[in-house]
């Protein structure tokens, strides 16, 4: 199964050694973007990936295609051109003290990108799997009507299509995301997190409203129908986690498939590096799906995927599915 | 309101990766010391902050001054000469392994310095606010001179004083300690930490003496009144840490104030640098009291003001007032 | 004499170690822009200075004003807003691989600012040296009126005015940089390189084409004194250098002053970096002029003070005068 | 007491900040050995040490010299020779992420060593006390010669023997060990760990097997007292190590001696460097047997001498009996 | 035209900072080998490149593999089994202090591989190009005969096949060196260095015996000619270096084709990285004759590609074409 | 012949990368003392060597004396005790931009020892060698009544003696070091530089005057047989430095031995680690005159020995004698 993911590709610069950002003077760089890092961790799992994105003709978007080839993603279909690769200056936090990103992502070379210039179909016609996240049509406009041809092309071709809408508060505001994600609805086979998807009962008050941080199955079971009555979704699945502090977190997850609800156990772990870790249970998902791995162990293995990932520096899970289904049999000790 | 402290700047020399000083050879420096570091840390509070000090004529003393400007700080107060900058080794502990400092500070510029040279009226008179340690008159007998005129000068100039006693067991002995600090008391408007300050009763014991290192409420406000019995201060605070290893700790506070003593919620954290976490509570204290913040308020800031700085590298608490205050309401999310 | 500079602040990404941008994961940071950099230089010659400049709301530009306040530069004048701190990655060269610039510094905030929010009468009416470079102009429409407005209001404050052309072919071309530049020579009292100034003899020709990048001392005499006719400046420097390959040049310099040149020693130097190297020059020249240097000496330490950036990491000469007369009188000798 | 051991020096390469072997570009080299970590941490409690070794004539190996030299053990027994010095490939892991040990130790020169150039007697003339581990025999053939060579030579001087088990699944297979190892213990006066010797009841069935990772007091005493029987030991010990992650772990021991069981204070600790933690319990031992500590005293300084190694980079104790004693008395405060 | 090479894949740790072995605790980790370098040099040109190898299956494999992934380096053909990653340290040298390499490459899984499992004619049926160098089959006998095998099917498939003789006395001595690489010389069209190869004239005496290390035109056109007579190659090219220090180096090269012979100019460069400064010869001269470059160009072309690789970190020379010719054309001005 | 040197063992911190004291965070730490130097320098070259110092209690002294061992150089006569170890900050120049000491060795253990407290006649008598520097007598004037006595002890045991006068500026003033060095030259064997040691003439007038700093044979060789007419040494020898820049010098040497003298070819070098580059001449005369070399190879191997040095980070020279005897016969290939 050929998986290729929409996106932006993304310049990570974050200080060194828990420096914070007026203090640092040494930065690593770390290329991401969500699409790119569910690609990214798929490959290392063995899947055929590719990624469409748009990155300016210069030395630092060709690291970033660098990057993207080491891990044997195909870059053929990365357009380049326009004026900057988006980036973020990330301050890691840790223990009480929280990460802060600050963005500099605007006027980006996918932002800018005319959608009539590119024929989806012809690039889309290969592949089997396409994911998105709503990540992309908070860029601009240009970037909601170019996820809205990729999706309607998707469908036309009978891609499966996962979706992601991850919420940035620092793009676009809660209502307006609300509406444009849930117009994509239509197109969408797996659904990956459930904000901010419209669900309204029959006096059009939302019923996530008030959800509980932390809901319990009942909850989560009683949720995914609703979802289901109104989207026709193929899988729901999304995480649920508590954060002890910026460094120590738990996850766990809830999957609904064929009308069934399931969890996963929890697991609790310190964090190496937080970027990522919603992106890798992605990855593990539409792995285990693929597969066709049963439910319980799709829901386990896509958040024993997430949590190995803040382990892990980078924004991918370059793990194994060998090392994932390990952590789920536990045992700590040096391999020697 | 104008600061200004008096004290020694430090240099600070540390292992890198929590490397023993014995197989090291590559060493992180940073400038500190007590009253330097409330300063420092007022500074990023936004407060108008001078330091008085001493230091040597030498590239090593200019980089001190540089930091101090970098941060707002006015070094204007800063006179140059004298043979050395105190320094000393830290190899920094983790987990059962304790930190240890190597001092390396004898013969440094200011506990050299002829206080007579010195006219504290002239510096103090533009400032509203004086902070000293327990650590300058540690220093030499010349420190101690030099700390009374101080303190004698603010107290002529009406100046709010706040003291942090501040025992260090490596630069005298605990009973000259207790009798010099004492002998300043009577200038003080705020004490910051009760050790080693005199506390009799009528029979001449130590009220102090067999004090648990985790008091309860009632305790404290006990200590407290008869401390404000004999002191007659406007604020008292003090820490109590309990050290679970050496990179994780809880922190409380309690604060007395017109008659009435609080305490804090406890804080519990992982530690990324130990070194100016007392200090940031008298930096956060002495915000809290410029602001006229309620007592609450008052101690919750300030430990929330330490708590933090453990997370930071560097001796100084780099953290803006709303940064403080997303602690207490807390949230370990990326800001994003 | 008070000193203040207009321009942008600049961050600087470069890969450690002299790798390629391509190959790099680890960047170090350096704050500087053309204008910035001759702040710093004087600052660290003991000079009062302050730069203007307009940066965005968040922790990178608190980050770069934390740089300027370090040296003691003033930053009372620099406006917070606009959307992005202008930024590049330097590919640093060496041997025979020269540098390489990528720039990202569109869309920055100062380029964005609306020139009538700005009172230069009042932020220039407390200094006497204004210094403005033609990378300022270069920047956006608004930056070439904010400039002519700030020329404008030191002449009729009767500041003196230095201005270096400095072209960059990556923001705007040559005709449009002539034109614009040449307008601004009125205002101008110090001119420090002398590209891309028009300077036509009787026919409209231009007089300084297919000028040797190598001139002789008769030959510079004679372009002076055009200029001068034509403009009528106080003093015209410029430098010229040698690039023996990327980490090797020399440089010498020609100065024009009452109706007389002067030319420095030649001085080679191996290259730590790069930047700014210019501008320590235009802080040496300032300094000299400032001290009332005899115009040979000036040239001298001005090419001096140019020669030793080279050898210094980061953007500003943090070299002090003594150690500028030292390489006058040579000796490499560790001092101890 | 002068003391030596006999094995393999191996050079250990791991990536920097916990990144992945796949995704490393620099390494820290450290060098150990389970017989060598046993060396090196004596000598940091004083002991006189000395290692017997065959590495071959490169730089590399001249390092791991230098390595033992600076902790003062004596390297005139080390045979220079052979083609290789071992080495392995440590992806050191955190949290839930396991570490990995990639070995590349075939071929080494102690490996291939002809155990009929060494005269043991020769050797062991001057010392009082021998260690070896299981690892040494289980490098090759030779290797297993050598072994029982030592031990015969040792028990003919009448020096005190101690042997770690030490079971390497990479290196040979259990049934194998076993066998091997078990024909040893006829020369072993300290053995420190159980597995994989044979303990058979009458009927053949290993008495061992099935016994719980986290056995309880009277268990172990069963246990160590049926070992007695068979082997005859003068002291037996075993820690037995809860992973609650990656690095995070407690450890506690069992001790044996003269008929009697103790068993240590469980230690909780994070870790900063895993390898060579079990060495670090061997060192502690010897040493406390050694000095003629109590047995309670003997297997609490033994267990805290493996923790605190835990806190430590690099494979061996660097470690002071005072520290080691602070540790059981605890205190995690600054020393200043 | 698509090109493949064939050749170990090696792993290169080097202290970092010029650090010698003995007293180096951090290394940087390069991958490389000879044929390699030609294949990741030739792919950042823009050729369709490909590797055969055999590499063990551990993680640091995988890291090999990426490294090639990164650059475009098709992977397919690169088997994984054996026991060992070829690998070397490298003492890099500087000024009047040679490299050195200390070899631990015996034993790779490329040196032990049967030649009859690989079907030479299947694999390089797709390949217009195969390039080899004289360090296979000095790894060992196996090598030797798959080194023929793969000569002799490029040929029956046509391809063009380059070889370098590229001498190692660690890995084998000069007479069997040149007995085994002269029967090569029937299958290769294209020599890149001309020793050890055999050159008798009619009395057997080696011609090229006593050839000055700095021959002249007339006697480099001679023994080309004289080399032809015997092996009728289509291309031969050799570089000529001058060592002024092992940081500082002068490179020329000569080039025979068409009967002509024609040399570069000479270039002087400080050097990085040595290593792969003669892949990068050969991969410019590939380069320029798949391009059909005039041999004058084609010679500076090859020439100027080495010289800029001695520029660059790590094995490979990842410079553009236009990189290469602007340094043909020079100028070391920052580009900005 | 067993060499024991005198002196003090000091600790160099250096920032890292060139960065000026004013702007480094970062520092390496070196271990060095000019006679220690010589003691490690000549450990490398296989001679067996003692020093004797005497240095605090501390972790960082304990860290300095593992340095030596890890040379294999015996501490037994390094004294625990004082207050401090001598330090200094040294801001590593390159190109024109010179070296800079910042000194902070006052108070150091060595220079407040009571050398009433020594026992010389104990502590050389299993000796054959003694080696001093001018630098301790310039520490204090305990030093200077040391310094004496180990001489005459020496001389009374008939041990060779070898001494570096090493003015330091810093230290103490010229004509105080000529009196008291000058006093000790009866002591003396073998004199390394000539400075600054009284050379009168009949008239009282200092014949070394006005020496030219790169004198000619004919000048040193009368120079020479004047300072052996007055003080009868066995050996002086001296070096010529020429500075063409702080990375980049050339070192010739002159030596005289039986009346007559010999001079070396000069080395040119650039500079990696500039500190005990005199000190390596030291070790390298030393180790000639110890294996009986002839002159003429003696001072090429001492000029060698310190020409290599500069290229080796770190106070000593750890280069072999091959090492040094591949220098003199040059060739700078990587040796693979």
């Amino acid at each position: 199964m050929k998986f290729i993911s929409i996106g932006e590709i993304l310049a990570r610069f974050s200080p060194q050694n828990f420096e914070k950002i007026v203090q640092a003077d040494s930065y690593n760089l770390h290329f991401g973007g969500a699409e790119v890092n569910v690609a990214v961790s798929l490959a290392n799992l063995g899947v055929d990936t590719s990624v469409f994105s748009v990155v300016p003709k210069n030395t630092l978007a060709d690291a970033s295609l660098r990057y993207l080839k080491s891990h044997g993603v195909d870059t053929k279909h990365i357009k380049r051109g326009g004026e900057r690769l988006g980036l973020y200056y990330l301050e890691e936090g840790t223990s009480i003290r929280p990460s802060e990103a600050v963005y500099d992502r605007k006027y980006s070379s996918i932002s800018q990108v005319d959608s009539n210039s590119i024929d989806f179909i012809e690039i889309l016609k290969e592949y089997q799997w396409l994911h998105i996240s709503g990540i992309t049509p908070a860029l601009s406009e240009n970037c909601r009507i170019l996820t809205e041809k990729a999706l309607k092309a998707a469908k036309s071709l009978n891609l499966m299509v996962s979706f992601d809408p991850n919420f940035r508060s620092k793009l676009w505001d809660f209502e307006t995301a609300r509406d444009v994600l849930s117009r994509y609805m239509q197109y969408v086979d797996v659904l990956v997190g459930i904000e901010p998807i419209h669900l309204k009962d029959g006096n059009g008050k939302e019923l996530k409203e008030g959800l509980s941080m932390n809901p319990n199955f009942d909850t989560m079971d009683y949720i995914f129908k609703k979802l289901n009555e109104k989207y026709n979704f193929k899988v729901i699945a999304r995480t649920v986690r508590e954060m002890h502090s910026s460094s120590n977190n738990s996850l766990k997850a809830f999957l609904h498939v064929n009308g069934q609800t399931f969890d996963s156990k929890k697991i609790k772990f310190d964090i190496v590096d937080r970027v990522g870790g919603g992106d890798a249970f992605t990855s593990g998902l539409i792995y285990a799906l693929m597969e066709h791995f049963e439910p319980q162990k799709t829901v386990d293995f896509a958040t024993a995927s997430s949590a190995i990932k803040h382990t892990i520096r980078g924004d991918a899970n370059i793990t194994s599915r060998e090392e994932i289904e390990r952590l789920l049999g536990s045992g700590f000790e040096i391999k020697r």
